[in-house]
């Protein structure tokens, strides 16, 4: 039998944006940290287990070989989990300080965890959330039991 | 002088899709392992570093207060880095074998790595790259030096 393959990161996520400078500060407001990685025309952002790209969108379409025709629905969101309620609406009212747009305010949902989403200067969606069943570790990374 | 707020983690990503099957069976061929928080409508797949949501795309536009209207050019790119370009090929094969749709073959880029592009079955973007300049620890997670 083979072995299964190894459990893979996701090492980046990058964010096709309008205004390099704009999403860097909104960002910085959430707490990501610039990297000496950035350059002029793409910044890499530290999170605490993953980095945060930031690229133009029309660069990031080109690179890709797709064509940058708007974006109607993603069906992609990033999630924050939060330790509790409090962190959440902390997280939450920063983002929207920082330019953010509320889509949904941080309430309790039928899951049981309490979650709202919010979508950054270019819409790009995030949920911030806390999720009382879920484990996680000192950095906000999930600790879920993987299936035998 | 105001503290910097913590750097926090993105906890999720979770992708929109049309079939939750289809979507975990490509995911497992990838190396991502499902888990015991998984549902019937959504599924929590352990990355190394990160946990990988797959949730019905109407469901998340809903969850999110938007509406389901489809996708153009979404402007995100997960990426997994690799320790090398032959497991940079592996991983695009991988992907390729098991459903994902080729956009651009691993090949040398002009900022000195090496990189491809590949969607999943519902068009979700991936980068699969080598950077020799970025360092990594075993993870897959990239060790990035913040500014001050």
């Amino acid at each position: 039998m083979q072995n299964p393959p190894p459990i893979p990161a996701i090492s980046l996520v990058t964010l096709g944006v309008r205004d390099l400078d704009v999403s860097l500060a909104f960002y910085s407001a959430l707490g990501f940290r610039d990297t000496t990685a950035s350059q002029d025309s793409v910044k890499f952002l530290a999170g605490a287990n993953i980095v945060l790209g930031l690229f133009g969108r029309s660069d990031l379409a080109s690179d890709a070989h797709l064509e940058d025709v708007p974006t109607g629905f993603a069906a992609q969101s990033l999630a924050m989990n939060l330790p509790d309620e409090a962190a959440t609406d902390a997280m939450f009212a920063s983002a929207i300080s920082a330019g953010g747009t509320a889509l949904k305010r941080p309430q309790k949902v039928f899951w049981g965890g309490y979650s709202g989403y919010f979508a950054d200067p270019d819409g790009h969606l995030w949920e911030v959330a806390h999720n009382p069943f879920f484990a996680m570790d000192a950095d906000g990374v999930l600790q879920l039991e993987t299936r035998p």
